[in-house]
């Protein structure tokens, strides 16, 4: 499957359709034929009490990693929307930078399922995976 | 199963443990024998770019639910953790108030599982579901 | 959403185009605005070492009562596809004819989301809960 | 995390224990460092009508491998169980023999969670994925 933007692209692209998106800050470490890797540099909105990433942070981070990663082969499909979100809390993560990597497992013409795996930078064992799906709108360019 | 934590306890008992979870804006509407129910005003952090309800705020208020509905039930535990969250997004939702029924379908010793619906206020038809599970801690009082 | 076909028009349909699903040997108890209702009376076939039900057998319960659930809506569609089944195991079940009643939370052109439950007979807690999604083909009669 | 049954001593421990499960018909490939590899020789049982591999014989392959690989990290554990198992079908699947593995990605006291994909054999593309987890009983030797 080709790779039709790669991380410069995309940034591109979010920064001009979602800025908003933008204030999560989220960064695009690479999109290529493997799948996505984005980082997310830990802030204070991420936490919550006890000093521990919170669960929606991981969720939005998965989320954002599979949206890159079906951009990144259908092009500029701002409409793709999220189907389901099944995600596992595996251990308590570090209030430290988190990376996470998606691998797409299909990407058919209405819909796409893609596998993420968080991890806390540097550390060996994941604290989060999920599984996402992503409908894709009917007519694309 | 005997509800310990009716609605206004639980609102105290997160006002006192976790205060910083009610920047998220939630309301206790009801905790009794079938579940509970829990509402949120939608407010500008509440949504994304386009004026819909974003994704992580249908999974918190979900992960809420179910927090609460655990509470209910075993009493004041504040380390009850999720394990797991499986969210599907079915409609668009408008932004209106939304309301969040969880109930209880399994309270083991070590294990709780919760099947939530979110609507938004007034609709008959549901905008997401989830499967939400926590672990108990072992010992508790 | 109306119901095109009931009851005894799925049994038909399924005798018709499905007779091997047959000696799974489900028996369709409802088909109605609320939801569909399907029964398993246990044989040995269905148990597993320990003279529980297997999971495989609630598996394909749930799969089937959300098949029926789509086609009593849509009408005698062969085509519809399961894209993903999420089960939840919630006791041990004893070895006593089941129940498994199906509500559909999401019917659109593309993809249809239901929530099943499956009980003993007569036994007041649920055995396992799963949400099923299906692909509905694109063009239907 | 240390491997305590390689491939021969869980198929010696599924035989003594187990030995109805011999009829699914499974053979263990792999049982090391990097998780488990089951495969699965296909027969008429497996297939349903049209001569597609059916849910029901991938999900049992897909939790299959999730036992032998909590197994192989615990030992002879015949009491751990399934709480939950979550699968993607992807691709219809050809009338081949299948392999599939599965890592584990966490193997808490209590719980495990673990990730399994499903190949037809030779084929680049997986036709399913699950995500699946256990319950570890309490007192282990």
């Amino acid at each position: 499957m080709k790779v039709l933007m790669d991380a410069p692209s995309l940034e591109q692209f979010i920064d001009r359709v979602f800025p908003a998106a933008r204030e999560f800050g989220f960064v695009i470490d690479r999109a290529d034929a493997d799948g996505v890797q984005v980082s997310l540099p830990i802030n204070a909105g991420h936490l919550r009490p006890g000093g521990t990433i919170s669960g929606p942070t991981l969720m939005t981070l998965a989320d954002t990693a599979m949206y890159l990663a079906v951009l990144s082969r259908v092009g500029p499909e701002a409409l793709a929307v999220t189907t389901s979100l099944n995600m596992n809390f595996l251990r308590r993560p570090q209030a430290s930078r988190i990376v996470c990597t998606c691998r797409l497992l299909k990407l058919g013409k209405r819909l796409a399922v893609g596998d993420t795996l968080i991890h806390c930078e540097g550390q060996p064992d994941p604290v989060a995976q999920a599984t996402v799906t992503y409908s894709i709108p009917p007519a694309r360019a």
